[in-house]
């Protein structure tokens, strides 16, 4: 293991728009290792939009992230060092470690992932936290019914993606909105979406409306904005909105809806959720995900950022949708 | 009976606000009974903020009132005649007999309310529609435990004050929202409420947070707005908002929720819902009310307009927010 255990953290409050300046790469000492200790080099770091929100000092549904301390993340990466038992060296797990090249853990929140048959950077998406996201929030939000019409926006994203496919798996025609053409591309052409729709363009509104002839029964959303208003007024009687990000007023832009009126004339049902809130879950849904995975039914794309230096610039690249399923930083460079 | 029946016809669409000139009173002969039918004398007419859904043209989770037709409303009465022996002469009916003196049936849609120990005019009110409205939004949606805080909108309304009094019979913390100093005086007076915060208060959102010290579990929603966005930035996690109306948005005034991310991050429950959707559950909700208003746990209030050359005018004041309780015209002045 490296003498010395590189690690971003936040230096400052974003202003509106998130800079590389508010992080500051530090080098720190790993400390010994005490009794039921264990350390992980991290190989992969997973960027997600949640982070954006732990900046801000407003309340949240986790604490927000203090000023000094190391940038929360999901990790995966492999035991080097171990004094306890559960976790022998060489073993895979999955946690959070945050934005850094190794950690101290005792294996609290840890988890073993080794063993199944997957490539480990799965497990910090598809089968892992966005992917769980996508599989609660639709199964257990949307319920979405064989033929019915499910919504996913940011649909090229690690949660999207996800979310889409199990739509499609569950005999559903699932539709897609992303920004911009080869996201859109992709969705189709990749990913089963029975059609995308581009939030960007001038004629969103009208091409949405032509893309679900049927209505729509299930939102996923992720964006806000004017896409929910959007998807809004196209809903069937009864319809749910399963509400997993607001990606659109991360940096303080105002997201209202608007097109409040559909929610009680066809009886909405809109839930937010976070998937931490249903731990007990999770087991269940990685199994159901690695199996889909392993099958080829469930298909997945990475955007990988080499060395943890290049962390800041693709967690700014992710917040303006420039990449395509799911963003890890590979820390090996 | 009377040789002539008069009736309110919708005469236009609204262009904003209702005016006496949309409606307009003319007589029609009563048609003679065919078998199976039965005339009731009307008693009592329900005014309620639903019919101005009703006049405009937009989309609504029922058909749009056709110009020149008589103006919906729920009735109670009595049967004056009769060719169903499933309704004698000489019982109560409570069903939807429309703006008018007299109308003819086949006894689809109406209920045997008579011999319950009870007004006529309750089925109109706290046992009958808006109290099973509040009865089903409070039970089915809000689902409060006792001790969790339930904020009620239009608190001292037809269906507010059920609301507001099952939540206290429930044992919660009922807190009300009303328009202008005297309706949150009876709310707290004789409904019941812990408190009540005038919305019409300059300092309304300030006072809304000194009066649910330990934040809002359930929001009973009757209006929209900024009252609405005021209850979201006060709900606890896992909140439930059950969206009954939007009374402030009626007139085509904007009614936006700004205040979207409490939804994600509180994992909010906002569920938008109609009565009519759920009639299997009409008479359990019956009993139950009734058997409260027997015991007098249950109280209410009615505004009662004389003559149905009236209604026009107590509608209107019921959209401004004029009644105490529950707007009723009685049919003989």
């Amino acid at each position: 293991m490296a003498s010395v255990n590189r690690q971003w953290l936040l230096a400052s409050r974003p202003q509106g728009k998130v800079e590389e300046s508010n992080f500051r790469l530090v080098e720190a000492d790993p400390p010994p290792l005490a009794e039921g200790q264990l350390r992980v080099r991290v190989d992969f770091l997973s960027l997600d939009p949640y982070m954006r929100g732990r900046m801000d000092e407003a309340r949240s549904y986790a604490p927000s992230q203090k000023i000094g301390e190391v940038m929360v993340g999901g990790t995966v990466g492999e035991v080097v060092e171990s004094r306890n038992p559960r976790f022998p060296v060489g073993e895979t797990v999955v946690g959070t470690g945050g934005w850094q090249e190794q950690f101290v853990s005792d294996g609290s929140g840890l988890l073993r992932v080794g063993g199944r048959g997957l490539p480990s950077s799965v497990w910090l998406g598809a089968a892992g936290m966005p992917g769980i996201t996508a599989w609660y929030g639709l199964r257990r939000i949307g319920r979405p019914a064989a033929g019915e019409t499910v919504l996913v926006s940011a649909a090229t994203g690690a949660v999207g993606s996800v979310a889409g496919q199990l739509a499609r798996l569950a005999g559903c025609q699932a539709v897609g909105v992303a920004g911009g053409g080869a996201k859109c591309e992709h969705a189709v052409r990749d990913l089963g979406y029975a059609a995308c729709v581009d939030h960007r363009a001038p004629n969103f509104r009208q091409a949405l409306r032509a893309a679900v002839p049927k209505g729509i029964d299930v939102v996923f959303e992720n964006v806000g904005g004017a896409v929910l208003d959007a998807a809004l007024a196209r809903m069937n009687d009864h319809g749910r909105v399963a509400l997993c990000g607001l990606i659109a007023g991360y940096d303080g832009v105002p997201i209202p809806i608007t097109n409040v009126r559909p929610i009680l004339v066809n009886r909405l049902l809109v839930q937010g959720f976070i998937v931490t809130d249903h731990m007990p879950l999770w087991e269940e849904a990685m199994a159901e995900l690695a199996g889909h995975l392993r099958a080829g039914r469930l298909v997945y794309r990475e955007t990988v950022a080499r060395g943890i230096e290049s962390a800041p610039g693709a967690f700014l690249g992710m917040l303006r949708g420039e990449n395509l399923g799911k963003q890890l930083v590979r820390m090996a460079p």
